[in-house]
């Protein structure tokens, strides 16, 4: 299988550095925008634009293989067999839109349910995170060192302000004491560049109370990879057809954070 | 003035690149790392040797120029007579010691108490944000373009969930309610990075409770240049010698911002 699995990160790193270019090259000329259903969750052409060419690739090189994408290119999923492509063509399209830098795109493969390659590409800073079941986790095909399981006082948290100023979920006052308990937190507007962070050793853990699976699907190999876990708040399993709260975290930090801020929260 | 100017800014230029190549290369080995009043302030070997780098380079130079710097490597400053480098080595050592990016050096030059070159180097992502007084603000010589003053609710700010959770200063309340207001909050570990973002208009305002003039006096002379302001909390101006808050804002958010969500804090 990993034969397989190795041969399908190949033909997936060359279309999101393909996609990488194209976002860069669209980057030179100004880009209609929409919102979606509220006015902060933006939309652009250039997101349907290289969610639309991984489509394409995929239908061509493997007309059996499912797709699943943020923008509606495909008809929705209704189930997990076989072989499917999870794809966030921009994930942190607000960084995208105000900031041009700071975005990336997001590629998870999953056989039968289970993650089998993960792609994280930040384009502007030239990162790709990549990693195949079983085989670790790269940045630029150099491994990553194995991932140091810190206490929450030694700890840097991707964690948004957001999650601290909505005060209507349950989990507010657990969040407000790990962030006065924590070392620091850094937000980056990008769920995938936060989760290839945590992967990389550069954040200890990365909270989020509403993902999706595009979201997702591409960092919870490489945190599986890296020995993290990636779960719901509250430990379930992520799910990659519904959209839920997510931690991805170093392993023994992971237990701590769930057992002493999620759960009591 | 603005050729003698340019001239520092040349030199400066050539130091702050040099001195990041010194950084890259102390990266490749382990280093010490202590810590100053609090666990979480901390310092390493690299900090204060890259800041010893500049202040030889100065003294050999400049002999009559002045000399402020985070590590202390030369003694308290008692005036800005004449003409003074205020130089963070490393801005964002938590992000350093950490990540191994995300951090910079902050170089502002200043004349008779006025700034007159301003130069912050994201030294692993290859950003060199630099401006010369009256000559405008470039990223890497190319000019930055104008920046677009936005209302708060379409605005993204650079602000620490830290300012959130510690409930114990009179801008608490103000600061909720702009985090809630605003169309999103970003947190990078790095005031000076943080600063050019606003001049390059990736980010409409940053906003940090507690900054010492090295954490600012290079990125105050990026966003006057910029068309930006740089003020304490309560719009009076920044101290160069002397601790405080500090806003870093598009001109009419920034009067917005001091009058709805400051003062009234």
């Amino acid at each position: 299988m990993t034969e397989r699995w190795m041969s399908l990160e190949r033909v997936a790193r060359l279309w999101i550095v393909e996609a990488g270019d194209l976002i860069k090259e669209a980057l030179k000329n100004p880009f209609d925008i929409d919102s979606k259903s509220d006015p902060d969750d933006l939309v652009t052409e250039v997101d349907r634009n290289t969610e639309a060419f991984f489509y394409h690739k995929i239908k061509e090189n493997f007309p059996d293989h499912q797709f699943l994408g943020e923008e509606g290119v495909a008809k929705e999923l209704q189930s997990l067999k076989g072989t499917v492509w999870i794809v966030d063509p921009i994930d942190g399209t607000m960084n995208f839109v105000h900031q041009q830098v700071n975005f990336s795109i997001s590629v998870g493969i999953y056989e039968e349910g289970k993650g089998v390659v993960g792609l994280v590409y930040d384009v502007m800073n030239g990162e790709l995170f990549h990693a195949v079941r079983d085989r670790g986790v790269f940045l630029n095909d150099r491994p990553l060192k194995q991932v140091t399981d810190r206490s929450i006082s030694e700890s840097i948290l991707g964690l948004n302000a957001n999650w601290l100023v909505e005060d209507h979920h349950q989990e507010h006052e657990g969040l407000v004491r790990l962030a006065q308990d924590c070392r620091g937190t850094r937000s980056y507007g990008s769920a995938a560049i936060e989760m290839a962070y945590v992967a990389a050793d550069r954040l200890d853990a990365y909270i989020s109370l509403r993902l999706s699976p595009w979201d997702y699907a591409g960092g919870a190999v490489l945190l599986e990879e890296a020995g993290c876990k990636a779960t719901r708040l509250d430990g379930e399993e992520l799910s990659m057809l519904e959209k839920g709260s997510m931690i991805a975290c170093k392993p023994e930090l992971h237990t701590t954070i769930v057992a002493d801020y999620l759960e009591k929260g």
